[in-house]
């Protein structure tokens, strides 16, 4: 229902001038002020948000890249000259629709601005109901990142009790969690990540990929046996020597290759072989195939969160205009923990 | 049981000299003579057989490379200076073994030989009851080959009606089978190969890959739609334009990678980002693992074989010394269908 305080204000935005060719650069965002009216227009159906948190991820770079079939399925690229879209954590300003009211949380894609008008599609929005968790939480662990974990590791990996997990990009919003799962499990973890303040995470063991010369020797040194499953989430090189330490039945869950986002042509594989010697399973996944699962894994993860077993790494940005630097340092392996931004704290 | 009529007969052989590197070439192969008994020594529980068709199949390229942990766990390598060791159909001259009596016919594990001294394990070797199907199919569609192409397709592609399908080698052992199995549950199967002559074999299409500049412009003609499923046995540059040729959810079954067997090191392949952006599943497999099956293949194929619905075409070689020849052929795309050499008739 349209308000009778309406009120027209700044809405400062941050606009997508062009499709990227290679790594993304700070010319590749503009920062502009427009200005919005808090009230929508009578009839419409649409939710007014004010914006809260916003997040960083990965997947954000292929919608960047010049629209073609191969990277549409996955994600829509983004229309140039508007607002970058991403996932966010926000609160409703003004309604028309009937399942949410002013002052309603809720998580899902919306415009990099202060103020979006979002259209509610299936599952593009969430309402959040659980606010004793911190609210940040629905941009990762409660969001779209913990969602693609949760599915990812229990539905995609087969995952078994005392099988070895691996997984990469393991100090970002979906890695982490996925350790943290498979040590629920019973499973012996390591992770590899960008930095060395980045180890463990509460896993068996973890390297810095940086700083090991020969990837496939750091994973024999943590694998001795052998890898049951590997949580791909950066492809290339990595993905190249997990092959050849992967165990008979080996599972790989593609869940992203954030090594591959930037470049104009991917990188060779050439262990590719292993996948016949050794039986492997590679399955790429996307969690959009699986947010009706969404209030199952709240179930799941709600009373972990709440009683300690899982915790959450959170590298928090102070601003809106931070919004770019923050996006840019995920491909140079920056952030330790879910990369997000605060736009307003309420 | 030991008979009686026991004498000593030559038998000739094929010896495997040392491991090979690169393509491998007649001097890997060593002609020899040497002499048998063809009465089992008392107290033997194996079995003594005349060996009637030798199969050559392309793993066997894997067997021949330096042992290493990777391929043999898939295939045991080759020991030196003793019989290659290949798929054959073979008649009991003797046996001390209680499943087998003299006269049985049965194919499995032999040595590249005239006369073999087995000992079964488990699904080592398996006895023929049906002979009003040629003898020679026992080394194809009705043995490791034809069990293959049943296990990979409907246990590792889940096929549905209406599905493209593309079969890579599909003029060999395996390819020919998938491809009818394919078209038997009413899907648009395109096949590639080696050489004109192997054009369709009952297909919606085929192509050459040898004649074609781009083979994803290719398989982009024959699949204007993308491919739903894609039974690997090559490798390489295919198995890269099929990438990104796949529809959403395809499978890609890995059951061979011929073109890569006799490189030192693999061709890289690049378009792996989009087994992410089409969510495609990669499975290899061995038939290793599915041999529990083989008596239902058995009551699944044969009358579709004395039904005229399946067909099998074979590449018979006569004479024990046409074999190296034969299995080089393999590597060149030389075969129309299954390659197989006479030893015996019986």
């Amino acid at each position: 229902m349209a308000s009778a305080e309406a009120a027209t204000v700044t809405n400062k935005q941050i606009i997508f001038p062009d499709y990227v060719r290679g790594f993304p650069k700070e010319s590749n965002f503009k920062l502009t002020t427009t200005t919005i009216d808090l009230q929508l227009p009578e009839g419409s159906t649409s939710v007014l948000v004010k914006n809260l948190y916003l997040s960083c991820d990965p997947y954000m770079r292929i919608c960047m890249g010049k629209p073609e079939p191969l990277s549409s399925s996955l994600v829509p690229p983004y229309e140039t000259g508007v607002p970058i879209v991403g996932l966010g954590v926000s609160k409703v300003i003004d309604s028309g629709h009937p399942d949410y009211k002013k002052g309603d949380l809720l998580w899902g894609l919306v415009g990099w601005e202060e103020y979006s008008v979002i259209t509610l599609t299936l599952y593009s929005h969430f309402k959040i109901h659980h606010t004793d968790v911190p609210l940040s939480y629905y941009t990762g662990l409660l969001g779209m990142p913990g969602m693609t974990a949760y599915a990812g590791f229990y539905e995609v990996c087969s995952p078994k009790k005392g099988e070895t997990v691996f997984v990469s990009a393991a100090s970002g919003a979906v890695g982490q969690l996925v350790g943290q799962f498979a040590k629920l499990m019973g499973c012996y973890v390591v992770g590899s990540a960008g930095s060395k303040e980045k180890k463990k995470f509460g896993f068996n063991d973890a390297f810095n990929y940086k700083e090991e010369k020969d990837l496939s020797a750091a994973l024999k040194r943590c694998f001795p046996e052998g890898i049951d499953i590997y949580f791909e989430n950066v492809g290339g090189k990595m993905l190249d020597a997990v092959l050849i330490n992967m165990k008979l039945h080996g599972r790989v869950a593609v869940c992203g290759m954030i090594s591959q986002y930037n470049l104009e042509d991917p990188e060779g594989v050439h262990n590719l072989p292993t996948i016949l010697y050794k039986r492997i399973q590679i399955q790429g996944f996307g969690v959009c195939d699986f947010y009706d699962k969404y209030p199952k894994f709240l179930d799941f993860v709600l009373p972990h969160i709440r009683e300690g077993r899982i915790t959450y790494v959170e590298d928090i940005a102070e601003g809106f205009e931070s919004g770019p630097s923050c996006l840019l340092g995920l491909f140079e392996g920056k952030n330790v923990g879910n990369q997000l931004f605060v736009v307003a704290r309420e």
